[in-house]
């Protein structure tokens, strides 16, 4: 049977958390949804061109070379050394800005779609470079904490970048988590401001051996582990006062049974881990009636660990 | 049937190497030997006495408040409210002052062996935290990371202190220990001093990583992800100038096949990791080779992971 070639896609990349209090920089997991649908096709004019985004509220750039979708697929095309062009179509369903992953779900969903059309070359592992070339455009610098969850799904650990190293973590099957997105602004350059270029050793000491229990207790199936580990000495200390009423929040997740909360990403999304769907649900009206008492517009979302990560839409 | 009492009890607490590169102050793990044999009896005078210590070459003190079984044991009766005496003779058969946590393996012999002629009013891991007061005496700090594994046994994460928090990770079958032991003194003192107070958020996010890396590659079996994580860029890095020759025996260690290769503890011991006992022995000779070379005597130790912790012996 011949292989049937396809000229166009659609795809979903999933939002991500990153961080997950313990994991600084170094961990981050899939959900289910939000995240963005990209339609990507073959033109033949040899461009890389952004044909239309959506839900972006007009924030996002046309402008290829400022588009992580545009980026991540002339990072793969230019590997390949071949000068195929390609037409996007972007649907953000996701807040932008929300310490949700946004720009890096975009860059992953444009590169797995590319390299989808073009026959897979390579694996979603192998992807993920390129994905993170998207990530430099947005952020300024290549990291793969929101990345590689997206195209890979699952939890994830990130232990170098030279040379790239990731490594997928086990996730508990009822493990659940609640984002609340607040509709406030935290710049990604304020919050990285706002942190210290040294922690005391001591510090650092509490916070590898709670990375390292993390990591046990996501490998044991064990949640009492996982919400004493799931802490944050280096980072949470110092941006939860760019999060508006960030502690009423996590005091309210954990008043309603949260495993454990932290900023998602650099915020301003809090997540919060819980143990099922019902505490799940809980956790997130107390942690959004939160929000609602100070009057900040929220989003919730619920969620196990999407293992999938970024996947091909029906057309 | 009734139950036999016994008067007096031989036991044997292994050696630990603490640390664990990337682990720095939160893992270690017992080796199968060298260790501290230890014989308690009751005594009707209600004191703890150190009646004989040999192997130590005179250099440790009889006086019960100086010594960790004497100072473990009196922690445990003090808690039970009991003032029964006990008679300790302590068989030296590891080296003092060699990062093989020493004063650990006698503190946890003693304490568990009183323990065990009380009855067990005591689980081994209730009785870590009597163990540790030993540790103070003689490291000036209560800590756990060569007395949890001396006492429980196989490859253990100190979370937290306070309160104690001690999870038990796997320890891969095949996973063998390559000790090599210089005749140099390292004072712990002085390897506490060359440490620096604060460290580099981008050092400590490298640690964390790999913490987190190593941990996950135990559960998994995955040696080669063990070789890439056993990485310590915060002691190591400033321990190492104390240790004469260290960089020429992590070499030879790394040349002839080990996994990893960093300080047992603060050293001056020497440890690598070995897929398999023949991989061992060649790690062995060639580290012990480069310290030979160098005109400095050495004791080399060849273990798998010691899963049992502290033992009764036959009388």
């Amino acid at each position: 049977m011949a292989k049937k070639f396809e000229n166009s896609i659609n795809v979903f990349a999933p939002a991500t958390v990153a961080n997950l209090a313990c994991g600084f920089d170094v961990m981050g997991l899939a959900i289910d949804s939000p995240g963005d649908e990209v339609h990507v096709e073959f033109n033949r004019n040899k461009e890389i061109r952004i044909r239309k985004i959506s839900g972006d509220g007009g924030k996002l750039s046309l402008d290829p070379q400022k588009n992580t979708a545009a980026v991540s697929i002339q990072s793969l095309i230019d590997d390949l050394h071949i000068d195929q062009g390609f037409d996007i179509y972007i649907k953000k369903k996701m807040p932008l800005g929300s310490g949700l992953g946004s720009s890096a779900a975009s860059s992953v969903a444009g590169v797995f779609a590319a390299n989808e059309l073009l026959g897979r070359p390579y694996s979603r592992r192998e992807l993920v470079p390129f994905a993170m070339e998207g990530e430099r455009i947005a952020c300024g610098s290549a990291h793969a904490d929101n990345v590689a969850p997206s195209m890979m799904g699952g939890i994830v650990l990130i232990r170098s970048y030279s040379p790239l190293d990731i490594i997928s973590l086990p996730a508990p099957k009822n493990l659940m988590i609640v984002v609340v997105h607040p509709q406030v602004e935290v710049l990604t350059k304020d919050s990285r401001a706002v942190l210290p270029r040294k922690i005391d050793m001591s510090t650092g000491i509490a916070q590898w051996a709670n990375t390292a229990a993390l990591t046990a207790g996501l490998y044991s199936n064990d949640f009492d582990l996982i919400a004493r580990s799931v802490v944050d000495h280096v980072a949470e200390p110092f941006r939860a006062s760019l999060i508006p009423h960030f502690e009423d929040v996590k005091s309210a997740a954990l008043f309603s049974g949260a495993l454990a909360c932290s900023i998602s990403g650099s915020g301003p999304s809090i997540f919060a881990f819980a143990e099922g769907k019902k505490a799940a649900k809980e956790i997130a009206y107390g942690m959004q009636m939160q929000f609602k008492k100070n009057k900040i517009k929220n989003t919730a979302y619920i969620s196990s660990v999407n293992t999938k990560g970024v996947i091909k839409l029906k057309a």
